[in-house]
């Protein structure tokens, strides 16, 4: 693509940068910027530097935090001694929405991924065995995704945490309510049989 | 959603903005900025800003433009008595793009969507009116998208340039260089043996 003016260029590769967004889409964005007023773009553009000076990530489970110490691990209502682990704040935000869950997480920054260069010691795979190997944690639950990288990443760290004497779960795999059984792939309804649980489970709920 | 963080929650908006951005998405777009370089962020913000105080429309033609008036309109070697009338910048950059366009352009800001508030007075047709009025203008061509809204913002025109004498054309509809016939819909292909073209004119190109 040739543009006619560099301040344009350079706001296309800028937003390019985003995750899912092309150069097409880029200058959808610039365009629509140019239109948009003044006020609205100020705004953006002060989100954008406070995004990365006013938010840290939580020292003890790593999650996107405006304090040192997440509100979550902070909350004593919460039991510290039960650690769900996920992939990044979406998850911690996506659990959180269900009111389900009353313990900590520990947010990996990602999943193992060679090809995209991403290696265990890129994650925050050792402070969550430095909390397991203090012995305090009674459960700790992989809640990853259920792709071929999110499963490398909880074996992983199932043989990392196998040796301490922490219960080790995974969220369930299965069949999704509201979902017809003819239309879900044979590994989901195999788990699904697999791993099926005491109707009377379901009635409390 | 509900998010943890109120800066989080505003950047989100924020980029929801954008079109065909959902807050899925923008947050999406947050994460990566939380991820990024500060000399990145701070690139993109400092462009965010440029783009409203750097750019203006091009007076003569209303094409976006570092100056008061583009550099197209000001290329003595372009031909300022044809005009191709365009939706916005990005149709400018692709008939640039061919190389085979040397006359002006008018750029409307949008084409008419009553839907979308987008009524003929909010566009830049009074000034293509007015150029022609001054009878130096030999050929307007109508290059707008062949959609609904493209085809009656043609036929607006149309009507308001038909009382002057100055030729008006319209880009080739057909199918596209490198399309199997049997998968072109009935309105194109029908338009496309209308209009059919002398062959020798084919072999000049």
């Amino acid at each position: 693509m040739e543009f006619s003016s560099k301040i344009i260029e350079q706001a296309v590769e800028a937003f390019a940068q985003l995750p899912g967004v092309g150069k097409k889409t880029a200058l959808r964005y610039v365009l629509h910027v140019i239109k948009q007023d003044k006020s609205e773009i100020e705004l953006l553009a002060k989100l954008l530097l406070q995004l990365k000076t006013d938010l840290k990530y939580c020292q003890k489970c790593h999650n996107i935090s405006e304090q040192n110490i997440c509100e979550i691990c902070l909350n004593p209502l919460r039991d510290e001694t039960t650690i769900c682990v996920v992939q990044d704040y979406r998850d911690v935000m996506a659990i959180e929405n269900t009111g389900l869950y009353k313990g900590h997480y520990h947010v990996l920054g990602g999943i193992i991924s060679p090809l995209d260069g991403i290696t265990p010691s890129s994650l925050n795979i050792e402070t969550l065995v430095n909390k397991v190997s203090t012995g305090n944690i009674v459960e700790v639950i992989l809640a990853l995704n259920a792709t071929m990288e999110g499963e490398t990443t909880s074996f992983y760290i199932f043989r990392k945490l196998a040796p301490y004497k922490t219960k080790l779960s995974a969220i369930a795999r299965g069949i999704a309510v509201g979902d017809e059984l003819e239309y879900a792939d044979e590994v989901t309804l195999g788990r699904s049989i697999t791993n099926r649980i005491p109707f009377d489970s379901l009635m409390k709920k």
